[in-house]
């Protein structure tokens, strides 16, 4: 008999809701908070933003939210993604593990992120909104709203680091060719931009000044509203699409439930797009499916920081959000894998690490690419930095069961392809990838900056209203 | 009831044969011939180079050629691969066609290539090969050998042409990413490289230079043999899944055959992989199936070669090979589909268009490139240049058939994504891409300059032996 690589669903087999964790939370997470006057934030707060429906998401509590027919006719284009037995790998380690992972690099822009940037597309165009404005850095998240956009014919205004529009003009070409407007940030057109440039002209840009532009113009103009990639419950909830796609691979398979389920962790969107429906296994079932996000060393906030609120940008405009953070103005060291550089963690998935339901381990880049080009080698596909991440997880849990004598079963999500990140991979080939772990001086002095509400003082005040 | 976008199959629906039209052609192709006596070459003349497996299949008579488990196993990575209904495409051209694509991007090296480069890798491990030589130019042959090679624990030595090598890294890297040895072209490695360096430091190197450099090595060391991406009958043959699967997919969302079947068109595995299963069956089932290539106007050796034996290189060293052609020392202008500037087409098409079993048409980079754009836009899929003459001819059958008020049913060939090539889009948007259509006295120099047998002056010899 031959044996099974490709576990492949069918156009109908799409999943017709999200899943909303929330109702199932034992701790919901604490609500967000006017940055000025630190008190609690109605939906009302966000709607210069965001469309209704897209608050309205970001504050229910129904467990289960209704993908609209439109949506999911456009995640038809590469949706239900594979699942793989990686039988290669599992040979490469010697390990009697099963691995599998989900493979979410066949989307049109190579990453899981579509799978937010189509829903947030659509319900603003559903409201009558004309543009999006965004930031990108290297340009994944750009990329990925600006295929939702063009799917729904509403423009986008992409802000892309300055210094990542001149370096790399792949990801800008690619957004361009989707239609997008893409704008080197800072940039004249708006006041934030000129006030940076007329300090210094020459300014490489940086992902908090590009916020900033795009924020700006999202408020400035009725007709424009603002699209965030991760952090925020929504976006969370969008990506759950993973998850349920691969209980149904893993039952299609008869594969036993994972012992283990692993991804990259940036600011959670992927590791809870896989994670959170497992996680609902535990809460509703009683299985014991670990689930483990995969950080670096250099942006440690899970593993390393301290659970408090803080902004969600690094120039302090947003709400403050209950949060795993690093402080919101530490900059982690440039490794390749930029969608992991971020000093914090959405509010569920803090909520989640705060009450043990869900655990971390920091990985050092170095690490990474190693398992990165094993898995390459081993499986055929090369991953994006990001995913690396989850695969030296992956490679370390495989050899400590090897050790223990055991087979446990293993799930991660391989959330995108390294066809835009070559040059990482010279990188480490030329030997110019350094370690970067953070020292507990700098953990120190990165979280003594905090100077927001802690989170105990907000539950005292909750319990006095 | 939902629309269908994307029909897919299970693993369990790769084929199990190569199909080998040469077992229904009413005219079989002619022999090659030895270079210097212009007498018919049996399989033992390639033996330097190819492995024994490759060389029968590569004069075989038989309809259909199992394919081994070993690599239906690798195919698994990525096959089958999905065939779209193209219903944003029909909705942006206001066709009532029916229009499908049959999408080979989502191979680990994006493209089709993989088909014959797996195969090919397999057959030289089993017959103790330890190293395949091959040349590449932008990389995109190059990148699916370097995986096949490793999939399959063998050595790759690719020669890269030097001015990609030094403006085009990521292919390179990727390469590299998969352990294969990515030589610059000229190399000091062998005479051939060496000949040319001590004569011009300097140059840029040609494909021609590096598929010296990659014949010499395999010919020189016993462990050795090289691999070709295009031309000859076996590497059309394996490409004859993507047609096969194609087939399985119609009927499975219960469509007619197509009126007309398109794809684009270099040394003819592109065109011949999606089109020859269908040809089978207008050859044996009575179908009036309209199977057409798509070639680019800068080098149209279907449309205005002329059908003559030729070298399929441009040393001259090959044996000689019945084909349309420009002419082996033309060198077609530096249009961005680098696949597609190849002087000839191989044995079985040429043959094919001789005896008006299938057509061509030559369409222009600039008209293909706004063809990819209207895709990219419609479907959310990047194409790579290649793919957009295809796109570029199915427009104009759409249109056509608006025109006249028919409905017919379109399948192509969307043979790579055009991740590595947004280079090619940067310059399309800003205005760089030029028309390249050769003159007729172009055309009647370069074809002047053929002074190889005729194919009249073979069949006469043949007919007297």
């Amino acid at each position: 008999m031959e044996s099974t690589r490709k576990i492949t669903l069918s156009e109908n087999e799409i999943p017709t809701h999200w899943y909303n964790i929330v109702a199932d939370m034992p701790n919901k997470p604490l609500p967000p908070l006017n940055p000025g006057t630190h008190e609690p934030i109605g939906p009302e707060a966000l709607a210069p933003l965001f469309p209704m429906e897209l608050i309205m998401q970001e504050v229910s509590q129904e467990r289960w939210v209704e993908i609209p027919d439109e949506v999911r006719e456009v995640y038809k284009i590469w949706r239900p993604t594979p699942m793989f037995r990686a039988t290669g790998l599992e040979k490469a380690l010697g390990t009697s593990a099963k691995i599998y992972y989900k493979y979410e690099g066949v989307s049109p822009s190579g990453s899981h992120k579509p799978n937010t940037a189509v829903p947030q597309a659509y319900y603003n165009m559903k409201e009558g909104v004309k543009r999006i404005t965004t930031e990108t850095g290297a340009g994944q998240w750009g990329s990925a709203l600006s295929f939702a956009c063009q799917m729904f014919g509403i423009e986008c205004d992409v802000y892309m680091v300055r210094i990542s529009f001149d370096q790399k003009p792949y990801r800008k070409m690619m957004m361009q060719t989707w239609g997008a407007n893409v704008y080197p940030s800072p940039s004249e057109r708006t006041n934030a931009g000129r006030q940076i440039l007329a300090q210094d002209p020459d300014t490489p840009g940086s992902l908090g000044i590009a916020i900033s532009e795009a924020v700006e113009m999202a408020a400035m103009h009725d007709d424009t509203k603002y699209s965030l990639g991760s952090v925020l419950n929504h976006v969370l909830m969008h990506q759950t699409i993973i998850g349920q796609e691969a209980i149904k691979q893993l039952e299609k398979a008869g594969a036993d439930m994972p012992d283990y389920v692993f991804a990259p962790f940036g600011g959670g969107s992927n590791f809870a797009g896989l994670a959170l429906p497992f996680i609902h296994k535990n809460l509703t079932e009683g299985t014991n499916i670990r689930c483990i996000a995969s950080e670096p060393t250099s942006a440690p906030k899970l593993t390393r920081g301290i659970f408090r609120y803080d902004f969600g940008d690094t120039v302090g405009m947003t709400p403050l959000i209950p949060m795993y953070t690093l402080g919101h103005t530490y900059v982690p060291a440039k490794i390749h894998a930029g969608g992991l550089r971020y000093h914090g963690a959405g509010a569920v998935v803090s909520q989640l690490l705060a009450d043990e339901l869900i655990s971390a381990e920091a990985i050092d880049q170095l690490e990474t690419f190693e398992a990165g080009i094993t898995f390459a080698k081993a499986e055929g596909i090369i991953p994006a930095p990001e995913a690396n991440h989850a695969i030296a997880s992956v490679i370390r849990a495989a050899n400590q069961a090897n050790a223990a004598g055991t087979s446990p079963t293993i799930l991660f999500n391989l959330c995108g392809h390294g066809n835009f990140d070559m040059l990482a991979y010279e990188d480490y080939f030329a030997g110019k990838l350094q370690k970067h772990e953070m020292t507990q001086a700098e953990v120190n002095a990165a979280v003594e900056k905090v100077d927001t509400p802690t989170i105990s003082s907000v539950q005292a005040m909750l319990a006095q209203m």
